[in-house]
């Protein structure tokens, strides 16, 4: 069903090149294939594109108030409730202009200079931004995947007087992986042993894929959740980063009125057209998602298998997310000059594991995003493998 | 010229109910005329809502990158140079998501706890919004309008060894005044003298009236503006505060690494549409602003002749902005007791000028937005005078 949307023919290079600047296809030379930015190669769902334009023809376009448009925490409730199975209150719904700006919103709410925060490392670079621009420090927990789990049980050793928040990525990037409930349990009864905030990032929870099931902490109870602020973006599963879309909700009214104070410090709330499109993605498009998320898995599979037959290269079969990060140390390089390598010898474009992308161990590791067509994903494994051949070659 | 635009019938009543949500059509009873916000009655110009839909219906929404969407910075600095006469470097522009967030920016980028930052009271509240946000503190520098002129001679006593900052709002909002050029040039010498920052707040600089001239700060060089830092928004000129749409500029390197390092922190800049939309203004849709500007003199003059016939009100001819700021200390009821009764009895709603709103020197004034046709304005005059005469009658 819907899988037509996403046949090779519907990446749309001409558009693509022209607008998707951030080291993607317009940015790059006409033969790279660009699997950096997790920016999807299809366009959105029909319906959310109608919403806005039918907006757009309205012609007013108001000062908009902090808390949306009539009608779109209320989606966003719904939505949660049905997709998670969290009872989120509406009123605890806050639009936001992106994930990346609740990262921003939450740590700076929380967090004051002197202050510490857990990260999990590796994981995406917004995490260590947001907190150190907060003026904490942030201490980087190692939780690389260990025999299917994750390490959480010396997770309590991180914790000292100044530790204020522990800084969730459920389903996490770049490791593809969903908590399980016992891990979330272990992790929010740590943080209420200690007095702790829980950023809760949820931003890649649309994209799981079928033999993995996604479990946001929120379940566990809004008891457990009082300082647990968790956010949401539409850039991933909704396929719309450039609208810069996002919500973030709390368990509770401390929270809320906690990072309220200082999201949306333009004190006017999010672009309007951007509230249409977020209250249309969520009355009406999560059939795209799933649909997209049913593509991403035969490429997440394709990815895989692909990676498994190529020499100097490790990859995990990802639970969740359309990303991918795989162990390139073999190679004997290092994971920056391994994406120079990939960039300048394969015509692939990819992320490197360094420090400033993903913490300290993301080192080792490359990143791919994997959101765009079989043929594209399939030219790309071949030039890597090609490469990692060519390598083999050279140390054998 | 395109005065037809702004005709009584422009006003769509059905589709301003609908979205006018913040203080406005739709937050209030049907028969009340709502000249709160600073938020216009009319549609923006055609161009740009063409535009908006014309990306739309491209249909990618790709991650924008901080520095904007191809050109857009060049169609800004573009429209400096000719509206302004102000020689803006593009490198030195960077897109925002409205002028409320880049204040909110540069008070961040700048002031650090302790510090003390000058505000000309009264003013727009987002000023002191934005220097207590930064957690410095701000110092009422009392400017109340004096023969026509701007009270500056003593600004250099309220300086002291904790002052960081100078807040500037020209044209004034809600003392509908721009300054002169030897006021400005008086500014930026105490600011230099001091080694202090200007936040200089042009948002207002497209609704200037013909016996008036706008004059930017910047057009006394680069070599004085070392450490002003400009913002603009399209809420006023263009009619798009739903879009949050600005940008900030500067005239030096220094000032632009300053502000960018705070500015957009969730760190990939602005929605696209609202992109489309700055670019599509500038490039385009000047026209609509002088038509509107046009039509808005007319509306000045009307309010300002009604105000002049009315007992217990004293309003001054605006030279810029579509507010206006009696004062109606006379009626002997305080800004918040008439901005109550103008509502409840009169059936206007306006703006108290209290702290809160416009600092300690709002007291015994209220503010009206004007930006709507001849129709509404009139019938609320015609309210507005039946109250005061009431008043009069009481207090005769
Ligand atoms: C974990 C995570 N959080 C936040 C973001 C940023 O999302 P947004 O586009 O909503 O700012 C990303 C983008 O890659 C992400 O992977
Ligand atoms: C002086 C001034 N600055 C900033 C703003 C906010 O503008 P924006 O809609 O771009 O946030 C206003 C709105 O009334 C204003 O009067």
């Amino acid at each position: 069903m819907h899988q037509n949307l996403f046949t090779d023919d519907k990446v749309d290079f001409k558009v693509l090149r022209e607008r998707a600047t951030g080291m993607r296809w317009g940015a790059l030379p006409e033969d790279v294939i660009p699997l950096t930015a997790a920016d999807p190669d299809f366009r959105p769902a029909q319906e959310i594109r109608d919403a806005m334009i039918e907006y757009i023809k309205g012609g007013y376009f108001p000062y908009p108030t902090q808390t949306g448009m009539p009608g779109l925490r209320e989606s966003i409730a719904r939505g949660q409730w049905e997709r998670n199975g969290v009872r989120v209150n509406p009123d605890f719904v806050l639009p936001v202009d992106s994930a990346a700006a609740a990262l921003h919103a939450i740590a700076t709410s929380i967090l004051k200079p002197g202050d510490e925060a857990i990260i999990f490392d590796p994981v995406d670079l917004l995490f260590g931004i947001s907190v150190r621009y907060a003026g904490a420090k942030e201490i980087c927990y190692p939780s690389i995947r260990e025999n299917g789990g994750w390490k959480l049980d010396d997770l309590e050793d991180y914790i000292t007087p100044k530790t204020r928040m522990i800084c969730l990525c459920n389903p996490h990037n770049p490791m593809g992986y969903v908590y399980t409930e016992q891990e979330l349990r272990h992790i929010a009864e740590v943080a209420n042993r200690h007095n702790l905030w829980i950023m809760n990032d949820e931003i890649w929870s649309d994209i799981i894929y079928s033999e993995s099931k996604f479990t946001s902490i929120n379940t566990l109870g809004a008891e457990l959740n009082q300082r647990t602020i968790t956010c949401y973006g539409f850039s991933k599963g909704f396929a719309l980063p450039g609208l810069r879309a996002g919500y973030i909700y709390t368990m509770g009214k401390e929270a809320y009125d906690t990072v309220t104070r200082v999201a949306n410090g333009s004190s006017y709330g999010v672009d309007v057209i951007t509230q249409v499109a977020m209250k249309a993605a969520y009355d009406n498009a999560f059939y795209w998602v799933d649909a997209f998320r049913e593509h991403l898995q035969g490429i997440r599979d394709t990815v895989y298998e692909r990676f498994s037959k190529m020499p100097l290269i490790k990859a995990t079969k990802q639970q969740a997310t359309f990303v991918t990060f795989p162990d390139i140390s073999a190679t004997g390089m290092t994971s920056k000059e391994f994406a120079d390598y990939s960039l300048n010898v394969c015509r692939v474009a990819i992320v490197p594991g360094t420090v400033e992308w993903f913490g300290p161990r993301g080192a080792g590791h490359v990143r791919f995003c994997y959101a765009t067509s079989h043929a594209i994903i399939n030219e790309a494994m071949d030039r890597i493998e090609r490469g990692l051949k060519a390598i083999a070659d050279k140390l054998a």
